[in-house]
């Protein structure tokens, strides 16, 4: 089915198996695809359920079947990133979402150089939506409003039970990411901004109960080390096939 | 030793121990970064060795000392993918050059959008050379002249019996690249272009030796898929940090 358009619609969109489109869907539907009623699409809810859906009119379609898929990571890992200047982290939002995020937190840590704005903060929800039709995810990434990282400390400590918490940090003496995952029922996952953590910066979140991971022995700019970390992580999390899964052969 | 300005040399540039510098470095130095007679900065010769030096005169430098340093992978690694459209290319050039990469192949599959110019090939170097600064590598990738899928088979087939070569592919029956890595003595990948390898493609590489794996369950842009198989090996292997290394705990 991936080759088919896949649409996120929201739950005032749907009565029944009706769905009514968005003008934004009709335009794209109608206008950029040129698909003519009885077109097939996929519509999904972006909290894990996909139809199979057909065109009625341009402005409306109805559901044909559920779909069963299933392409998200057996866990959720949640991404905090300090925001790099201008537009360099529309990258981070559209690649972490493509490889499984489940959440994203923008960090205003001492060094970031960049204070979203809501403005921002808005466009980086749009780009997570489009990410996830494209990559075919089941479930949209919720992107959370900026917070400073005392209070992502905090927010991170009521989970502290069942999640394991990483911090990347450029010490070669430190253990590679891949070598400390362990099972377990969530990610909780820190990347720094360009310059650095400061020491404190990096102290305050090791003594909150953060283990500090390299990702290499080389210096990886703030946009890539946040793809690279969860490459590891959705690699590590899926190393074996799907079918293979399903063998129990994990 | 990080902190300090990296710096490319060719070996037309050292007599003896005294570095003549470009006119381009010339100007970074002095103009951009404000560097005065008696400052300090890290000369590399690309291919594996590292100088601390010490400017002259606004045009010279001399050698202080040989610096030892580790920052490449332990084998070399070969990433064979087909350019994007436009710009988006440069970005898979410098992040993979952060990632340790030894080679880098511009492929020219059937659905390859981009007929790379001369123009462009000069450009991916350039990009290269200051990703390997940026990044502290010892080594600049080289980035070879683009080359038709089968030149490219045929120029890994030489190597066949000392490198091990991976195809990424979008099939989730297909088990993830980090479960097919053992040891070898170098790596060849390669990941597709937008919309995919055909079958014909796929079947032609699978014949010449290249084994079938997957990035995950999700469909990753052809931008993001190299990025993610380069931090998937990287990890693979650094898992250990330099001292467990040389404790030879791996």
């Amino acid at each position: 089915m991936p080759q088919l358009q896949r649409l996120v619609i929201t739950s005032e969109q749907l009565q029944g198996e009706q769905i009514a489109l968005t003008q934004e869907q009709q335009h794209y539907l109608g206008r950029v695809l040129r698909q003519q009623t009885g077109s097939r699409f996929i519509a999904m809810n972006g909290k894990g359920q996909w139809w199979l859906a057909k065109l009625d009119s341009p402005k409306s379609a109805h559901i044909l079947e559920s779909l069963n898929i299933t392409t998200e990571l057996t866990i959720p890992v949640t991404l905090m990133v300090a925001p790099a200047k201008g537009n360099a982290f529309d990258q981070v939002v559209r690649c972490t979402t493509e490889l499984g995020i489940s959440r994203l937190v923008p960090l205003l840590s001492e060094r970031t150089l960049l204070k979203p704005s809501p403005h921002k903060c808005l466009r980086w929800r749009r780009i997570a939506i489009e990410a996830a039709e494209q990559s075919c995810r089941q479930v949209i990434p919720e992107v959370l409003d900026p917070m400073s990282l005392t209070a992502a400390l905090r927010w991170s400590q009521q989970r502290g039970q069942t999640t394991a918490q990483y911090i990347c940090v450029t010490d070669s003496a430190v253990s590679g990411l891949l070598s400390k995952l362990a099972p377990t029922q969530g990610i909780i996952l820190m990347t720094g901004p360009e310059g650095g953590w400061t020491t404190t910066e990096q102290k305050q979140a090791i003594l909150a109960g953060y283990r500090p991971v390299s990702l290499g022995r080389r210096i990886l700019k703030a946009t890539t080390a946040p793809i690279t970390a969860l490459s590891v992580i959705a690699a590590h999390l899926e190393q074996h096939s799907v079918s293979e899964q399903q063998e129990g052969v994990t």
